[in-house]
């Protein structure tokens, strides 16, 4: 028999995960009821993923649990906030049991990981399109936001540039058959993205500006740079790659992926001069690893620098209704 | 030439409605960065409605918008909430100007009536889905529950039922067509619902539990049974219907839709005997109007009587993945 709304919410998302003891009221109300620790402020962000846009209709649903999540964890990040309560939406074309078992299971995986309570949902039939509203707290006054940045700043990114885009590519033209531990890699950077949300926490009051890398380094860095009302000088050659991207990305693709491919959820910050050392020792003691690839410049654009060489990078970042 | 997500976002959602003091940083940056009232708990509901699920897909946007944030609106009046911030997840097949402007319209029409600031959101394409969280305020340790309705509650609900549910049959049975004031009052209470925050408000610390009425009376109520354990005796006769709807429904429907239709967005309440004169003076002074409609009982099920006699409603509430 197959299963009704409620029993499906109570069978895989009531009563299942972390118990936080600032959730008041959990799943199972109107809404949920929610006790901000003092002195913080509330960081919200909302995504969605919607099938054959955002992951192909087939995609593993462990990996779109996880990554409709992780997008979310990973704006938080971005704020310098720490995550503490999650609320899905989820529109399913039947109650497939199966599905939803491993949607969930990724989903709860992370959020357990991460200290988040799924707080509220709601559930319904209708094309499958996947939302996460994410909750957190940054202290008064030191929420990272995109303006900020100031000529001299220097400009880091965490982790790893490209893998994410590389990925998409090469499941897009069918390599992804080929079994390899780089295509493996690429692929679990794809699906599975990690929120650096211990660098965004650790820079609150060290970075001047903070972005997450979700449509391609130029385009994110764009925001910042307009935000800010700044430029900035960015040398390709720095900006880092992992050694399967090195591996396995085309020549065309080795420069443009890591500047314009996007999904990769690492950070992208700038940092006054004055703070630079102290930021390098915080980044060092994480495991995501730094680079610093530019500098914030007066002049209001964007330059890309390939050996001293201006280089004009292939796409401005994905835009869901092409301009 | 057509429109960037950006520019889209730019152009109908953001710098728009009004300005709330507690919001520190709205839409534009990676997550909006929001200051609770000190004191206060958070309220916090999700609802998504899909075109040809939740609405025809040749719906008016106005009323789209007016509605999906109205439904959540409805859900922090069921908690005795203050509505205070939104934010929207919007996927469209394509990005149509003119369905836009009317729904962005509607949204902000309602929004701006009730102080609520949208602070935040997501455009994306996919087939046409909109999922709004609404943000409220309680004082710590009033909210209203579904949980605490105590055999003896006298159960109160607020306006009239049926009538959304008497104008989707119409609206199925294509007799929309026709000129005729209570169709267009029928008609505007599916698509325009009012949420019963003053209602939901003022009762606070009066109310032994609470609801919105969406899925059906018997299925709502049916929740606070659930959650409260216990039963309950309505006196079907008494549930409240619009002089529209007495002219309008047909005889089969007369009882079926008010006590099973969803969509009214009315409250049910349930209220201890030594708070109930203070909870009608507090009702009789809203615009709204209410009803007492039956007790709560010991015995954990719910008897529908129709002038005496044991009334068996029609249907339980829609269910989207139906038992």
């Amino acid at each position: 028999m197959p299963l009704g709304e409620f029993d499906l919410i109570e069978r895989y998302f009531t009563r299942r995960g972390m118990i936080r003891k600032d959730v008041v009221l959990g799943i199972g109300d109107d809404a949920a009821v929610l006790r901000m620790p003092p002195g913080m402020d509330l960081a919200v962000a909302i995504d969605t993923m919607v099938s054959g846009v955002h992951f192909f209709p087939d995609a593993d649903p462990a990996s779109i649990g996880h990554k409709i999540l992780a997008v979310n964890l990973s704006d938080m990040a971005a704020m310098g906030a720490e995550p503490a309560w999650a609320t899905l939406a989820l529109a399913l074309p039947h109650a497939d049991e199966s599905w939803l078992a491993a949607f969930s299971g990724g989903f709860f995986a992370l959020a357990e990981q991460c200290d988040v309570q799924l707080v509220g949902g709601d559930t319904c039939r209708g094309p499958l399109t996947v939302t996460v509203q994410m909750h957190g707290f940054v202290p008064q006054g030191v929420a990272l936001r995109r303006a900020g940045a100031r000529p001299g700043d220097a400009i880091y990114v965490t982790g790893t540039l490209g893998d994410a885009g590389l990925a998409l590519r090469m499941l897009r033209s069918g390599v992804e058959e080929q079994p390899h531990a780089h295509a493996a890699f690429l692929t679990e950077r794809l699906d599975r993205p990690t929120p650096r949300i211990a660098a965004g926490m650790a820079l609150r009051g060290i970075a001047s500006a903070a972005i997450d890398v979700s449509d391609g380094l130029v385009a994110d860095l764009g925001h910042i740079l307009k935000a800010s009302g700044v430029g900035a000088r960015v040398e390709v050659e720095h900006v880092p790659v992992s050694p399967a991207f090195a591996v396995m990305a085309r020549h065309k693709e080795r420069w443009s992926l890591p500047l314009c491919g996007g999904d990769d959820y690492e950070l992208c910050v700038t940092v006054p001069p004055e703070k630079q050392t102290q930021a390098e020792q915080i980044l060092a003691g994480l495991a995501c690893g730094y680079t610093r690839i530019g500098v914030i410049e007066d002049t209001p654009s964007l330059r890309c620098l390939l050996h001293g060489e201006a280089f004009e990078p292939t796409t401005g970042g994905y835009q869901h209704f092409g301009a």
